[in-house]
């Protein structure tokens, strides 16, 4: 090894430097989403529309039931025309959600809306939000394409005021840039958030897209009142079905499971734990002190040693080798799922019901499973006939804490595990009118992409979502199969009842000593008849209940009635 | 609007905030990715395995060709089972990649492996690597999951010494941290680059997949010479199959087209340019002096005005008006595609070659097109039976920008437009030996994720695919045809050909004179029999050229002899 001063080898390589004509330059995370929009979900300003409806709407329901508030969320997306090209062709709207949800204090608004990763959402919680990204692209693509700073107008509950400020996104720095603000005292008591974004953006296109999105959203929220104005000026109102919240999700410690050698580190520097056995118990869910005695003898480690000490250069396979059985040990409670919130069978048969209003809905939620450390509750809900049209293979809803999710299908967890049901041996054969809706609700869902569309292939996951399908499928086919008896029996009777009259006045007959045979009087016919009617429907199965029998009994009368007028 | 003195509502909301509880915070692009891993294709230890390789390898291809340097790499894959769990079940591997290129400069080699977002990519050229994120989200990856630092020694072309430098990143800051470092004179005439990055992997699950991307990449780039030391101590060689390269990409201005607001301010506030005409001509492509006045003229904006005077309120409308319609002036000329570096259809023909052994094959490179101001060439390359085994649907090679794309094939642009192809009307029917490659070149490569492994859906890209696909199908479809009407002759002459005998004989004795008609003698008859084998040879198509013919003749004459001596 030869060295040489280091002066004289930068000097010479910056010469180099020159030659080799690479020029090395950093950007900011705001200028890396701006100009790549497509990695958000703005790729174009037909999925750039729908986009910025979602992350807003994905906004305002983080700020309310997570917070037990009944959501009340208005949507309007505004035409722009004195924004827009000469002749229309490039057509700005103002995209304009408000909520009475907790607010935004204003000591973090323009943050929150001006700086690409500055979020409330970087802790351990089941929240729609994950990456702290989706409104500031929606941001940046709005300045980007009509040139028009984002205006947000925000009231914290219990304060006195309301806050407003106007801004852009400083592209190159990556901070907010505020064009104008003020406050007022609030009006009456509503607290909440009203977003507008400005934006480049083809409604003819997205419209049904966001009809859809905002559907499927009051399908699994319908304790939310939504209304939505389109920029025809239709109104859509989908009202509050139910008063009832499911239980909001709770901030949770990492789980052992989950932990890496980085993220481990940290929690030692930042811990003011003396012993390393306090560090396992306190920073970390699932770990009781007992549990934590366990499993430092089982890998022979002093529960006294000071954790800091796992930071020096010696300690380094030590460290690693602690990682690695956290990893492992089995002897740590599960991720606490308590901490999630499920929407409920209630809440997904409501939500099903409403929209397709099938003959038959059912739905059941999975007990929690967990991945890497992550817990995960994985819902399935299933809706059968009624208004559902026929279709070639089921129609799949597919849903992560809570949003619908529309695009990307056919790379999605949920469709994958779909299209390997031999959906023969649960008595159905396509064309069927079919309904699947696949809900999963963890602390991290591992979206492909930060456009949140496409959830990847996890075998813990994909294991449930498999069961859960299986599980409501089985009493699909149960239902299925008590209507295919009722239909078989039915069949059965009509053949039987039109021998009754018959049967009926021999019996009359034969029920009498010979010397008084005569023909029974009608009376007397249909009295027996009504007799074996009756016989004959408590014989026949029935998927409709005592109401059944009586519709059964009147079913075999009619036939009876008409095999006598014969 | 009532107004409050500024202090007093901040320390009014501090309390707020406590009390919704939300928990505001910036992480750095660092944390993002370090937390996210699934996003940049670390989802597990067999992706991230396969991630690393493709990073590394990608960046030693673009630090070679694109410099028009004939690729040398060599990529080793080596078990650490002192790194590794007591039970081997946490394995740890350390991948080492070399190669031949520019080297980096010592000044940037800290930033350029050890800050995310930092990188040479960020300008408008056609390389593999695009988001300055690959080889970073790798070393994350690896001190998360090993806590080995990433080691790399670089010399650049011309310089007298090589450097080395071991790093982690510090993931809160998004910056290196250096852990050692030094320089010694070169090693005879030796530059380029060697990377060692340590990680946890699945060796056993990732080897098909990584020996799958080093062959596609062998196909696609057979001037490189690669080789490939696996841990199981197997060695795969690719040999350099031609010294001939594909002419470099070439870095370019901006297109007016490919232009928004944002983009259009920097550039504004950046330039020299005095007048908005000398503005035009100096920071877009494609734009002559002639084209600029003509586009002014038309849109009626003064070409003396002063570009920094846009950039006033007062003015907004205006610029707005001017992006909006350099968007969509057909007057400049498209993308320069001459910048951009295509494989050529030799390149490809050879590659599909080496790798099927096909018994035919075609390529062809479309004439350019381009997508908001993106230059692209698709390259499409077809290869049909030989040692291809049938399959029930064509095997797609996908590439962009010179690098194979192997995950989520399905969700993918080419697939699409592969799925929508009638292969009938080509005379193909599956199961079928048909392979297609879909090459896209272009400035920007419009992928779903930073993980680069699937593009989007963009008009433009989609039809000329399509086009592409095509065209090199009739190609195929008229050599299918030939070989079917060949296989119908031979048919034909099998029936024909069994009466030669019979025809022959009656040809020699009809062809004398009644009084001297006897038996031929078995050379006269050979003699007939023969120019009868020509004769009907020369009137069969044959897609075998004069070769085909000897053949035919051949064919002939020995259903000729079995016939006889029947």
């Amino acid at each position: 090894m030869d060295k040489v001063p280091a002066t004289k080898s930068a000097k010479q390589t910056s010469s180099k430097e020159k030659s080799n004509k690479e020029k090395f330059r950093e950007i900011s995370v705001a200028e890396f989403f701006a100009k790549n929009k497509e990695l958000a979900g703005f790729a174009n300003p037909t999925r750039a529309l729908y986009q910025t409806v979602r992350e807003l709407v994905e906004n305002s329901l983080d700020a309310t039931d997570t917070h037990l508030i009944l959501p009340e969320i208005v949507i309007r997306i505004v035409n722009r025309p004195e924004l827009s090209g000469s002749n229309g062709s490039e057509q700005r709207f103002t995209v304009i959600v408000e909520d009475n949800g907790i607010g935004v204090p204003p000591t973090v608004m323009a943050n929150a809306f001006g700086r690409v990763l500055f979020s409330s959402k970087y802790v351990i919680r089941q929240t729609r939000g994950m990456y702290g990204l989706g409104v500031k692209a929606a941001v940046l693509y709005g300045q980007a394409t009509a040139g028009q700073p984002l205006k947000v107008v925000s009231a914290t509950k219990g304060s006195s005021y309301s806050y407003m400020k106007e801004l852009f996104i400083d592209m190159k720095k990556n901070e907010p840039r505020i064009v104008s603000e003020g406050q007022w005292r609030r009006r009456g008591s509503w607290h909440g958030t009203r977003v507008a974004i400005t934006l480049m953006g083809d409604w003819r296109r997205a419209k049904n897209r966001i009809l859809e999105y905002i559907k499927r959203t009051a399908i699994i929220a319908p304790y939310a009142e939504i209304i939505f104005e389109t920029p025809d000026g239709e109104i859509y109102y989908f009202p509050r079905l139910t008063r009832k919240l499911p239980r909001p999700p709770r901030e949770a410690k990492p789980h052992p499971h989950g932990i890496d050698l980085e993220h481990f580190k940290i929690i030692i520097k930042e811990s003011k734990a003396k012993t390393l056995l306090e560090l396992l118990v306190q920073e970390f869910q699932s770990v009781g002190e007992k549990t934590a005695r366990a499993f430092l003898k089982k890998i022979g480690v002093n529960p006294n040693l000071n954790p800091k000490k796992l930071l020096r250069k010696e300690n380094e396979e030590l460290l690693r080798s602690i990682v690695d059985e956290m990893k492992k040990f089995e002897g740590f409670k599960p991720p606490r799922s308590d901490y999630l919130s499920p929407l409920g069978e209630d809440l997904i048969k409501l939500g099903l019901k409403r929209l397709f209003e099938p003959e038959w809905v059912e739905a059941v939620t999975r007990p929690p499973r967990a991945f890497e450390g992550n817990p995960f509750i994985v819902e399935i809900g299933m809706a059968y006939g009624g208004k559902i049209p026929p279709m070639n293979e089921p129609l799949l809803l597919r849903y992560a804490n809570k949003i619908p999710l529309l695009y990307e299908e056919k790379e999605d967890i949920s469709w994958k595990v779909l299209s390997s049901i031999n959906w023969k041996l649960y008595l159905i054969n396509f064309p069927a009118p079919l309904v699947v809706l696949v809900h999963i609700a963890s602390t991290k869902v591992p979206y492909k992409g930060v456009g949140k569309e496409s959830i990847s292939e996890i075998p813990e996951l994909e294991q449930e979502i498999k069961n859960g399908i299986q599980e409501v499928a089985r009493r699909l086919r149960a239902y299925i199969s008590r209507k295919m008896k009722e239909a078989e029996t039915l069949r059965r009777i009509t053949t039987l009842a039109k021998y009754i009259p018959e049967i009926a006045r021999s019996l009359a007959i034969l029920s009498k000593p010979p010397e008084k045979w005569s023909l029974p009087s009608p009376d007397e016919e249909k009295l027996i008849m009504d007799k074996m009617a009756e016989l004959i429907a408590t014989r026949v199965p029935t998927a409709r209940g005592s109401d059944g029998k009586t519709q059964t009994i009147k079913a075999i009368r009619s036939i009876v009635e008409s095999a006598r007028t014969e």
